[in-house]
């Protein structure tokens, strides 16, 4: 194990546990919270899990990335919609020769933050497969999954090797008991992740669907391939060939997942602001680039533009 | 006024409206009913309309074509949901050398109605522009429109001539207080109609949204543009041209249209089936024939028919 310092922008579900997990493992983590700040820097963080419930009665929290100190190593953990904060956020936590590494989801984001940060700063991504929820504050319960695969982020996304730094994030979450795979083509793998979220996020929104619901439906099974073929278009644009035997794979494997609201379809829920600008506003715009048309993820946009609008009333 | 008798085959909001002030202008009108029968039967109707209130206390009605005259003028007011039994109810009830006048929403209906009347009967597409409601067995509400575009169909919906019988039905209607509008192209019509009804019907079900709310946002005003112009594409490729001016001028009527709940979106609301088929479906086959894809409407289509199984269960 390393002796990185860890900073978490952002100690919802998703950052609340990767950073309790590190922590828990021995590594020193700071955690930056908003409307749980009070909760937690009195009684820490609860963490319910499928792999083994545990407490921290105590962890560092602050409410002011000013506050904090530099860290080796920033995870983004908000939502996406809260990205314009990060020229702000950022700066202050973050190391010289230091690492951020992005855990969101959608497109593009590691490039912005490579022009928040100063060029000693390594930007990494992350797709993290997590399935879990804040309960209450401080108070994660954890379902399913939380795998991550890494990359790291060169300028337009070219393909890079494994970096040092990869390796030794990868070790720490590994102690963390964090699976990790490790990838040469980040911008592959955020594709590859898009193709499952764009369909089932969109429509489960959209819809008022569970996974399930609309794998059992021909019609709705028939649009998600569709619009899995239209991510894979958008992929070729940026130079990323992904079979269409793919797309059988992903159906598959989610006819096999237990049934599942996925994480935009909670937030609608509970009337947050949804993800839609980094998953597809960024991939619509993408294609663009290259004169790209996705005439039904552009259909879908502008419906989940109306709805986030709409909650956000 | 002519002496010619008129069967309405479906006496819901649309054809109950109609064939009332038929009857209360003197013609002689017979009803089919199904789950208002007996009330209608023994009470009659009763239509509450901003063009001034009326009841029928006595009616001609039916709960089966066998037990009905046949009529000169026959005119189908079912929802397009309901044609699959035409086969069944139509025949008896059709005079030799009359007429069959397709009041319903959608593309194809009077091709398939042709095909199943003796060919002495002429077959005449109405598209009506009617805002009414039955809120009661044999009680109509009538808030708002209700002209009436009548167009002749000829085999392949070749534009033909205005027909003496057209002129007939129409001056019968315009005798009852309907405004009446004749066309030679009843394709163009049709098209035309279903360049509002497929976005806003659409959209409002699927997004749980009025009129206003659709065009007040600017993610589903422009979504809005996008499936007209796929229904222009539609309707050209089978032969008929419409501006892309149409597009605009639709827009400021439904600017300048009370807030409106469309029929689709009460159909949902009620848990009732949806003419996805006649207004969606038909519309994408037919541009098919053309080797025409229409993507948006695809996208819509198949939410729709998600939608459409779920409130069936």
């Amino acid at each position: 194990m390393s002796n990185l310092t860890y900073a978490i922008i952002g100690t919802g579900a998703l950052g609340g546990f990767y950073g309790a997990k590190l922590q828990k493992a021995g590594l020193e983590v700071h955690f930056l919270l908003r409307s749980d700040y009070w909760e937690v820097k009195q009684s820490g963080l609860v963490v319910e899990s499928k792999d083994g419930d545990f407490t921290l009665p105590r962890v560092k929290a602050y409410n002011d990335t000013t506050q904090m100190p530099p860290c080796d190593v920033v995870i983004i953990a908000l939502k996406t919609t809260q990205n314009h904060l990060l020229p702000e956020l950022l700066p202050p936590v973050v190391k010289d020769n230091g690492v951020v590494l992005v855990l969101q989801n959608g497109l593009g984001i590691e490039e912005e933050v490579a022009q928040i940060v100063n060029h000693s700063v390594a930007v990494i991504g992350g797709l993290s497969f997590l399935c879990a929820n804040k309960v209450g504050p401080g108070h994660i319960l954890h379902l399913d999954y939380g795998q991550i695969i890494l990359g790291a982020y060169a300028q337009n996304y070219h393909p890079t090797g494994i970096t040092a730094k990869m390796r030794q994030i990868a070790t720490d979450l590994q102690h963390a008991g964090v699976s990790i795979e490790l990838t040469t083509d980040l911008l592959l793998g955020r594709w590859q992740k898009l193709a499952w979220n764009i369909p089932f996020n969109g429509l489960s929104v959209i819809l008022d669907a569970t996974t399930d619901e609309l794998m059992s439906n021909s019609h709705t099974c028939d649009l998600v391939k569709q619009l899995i073929k239209e991510v894979l278009l958008a992929a070729k644009s940026t130079g990323r060939v992904i079979p269409e035997t793919f797309i059988a794979k992903m159906l598959d494997d989610t006819d096999k997942m237990q049934p599942y609201r996925t994480s935009m379809k909670i937030d609608y829920d509970l009337h947050h602001p949804l993800e839609v600008e980094a998953i597809f506003g960024n991939t619509l715009r993408k294609a663009q680039v290259s004169g790209i048309e996705l005439p039904k993820i552009n259909c879908i946009y502008h419906q989940l533009k109306f709805l986030d609008t709409k909650i956000r009333r």
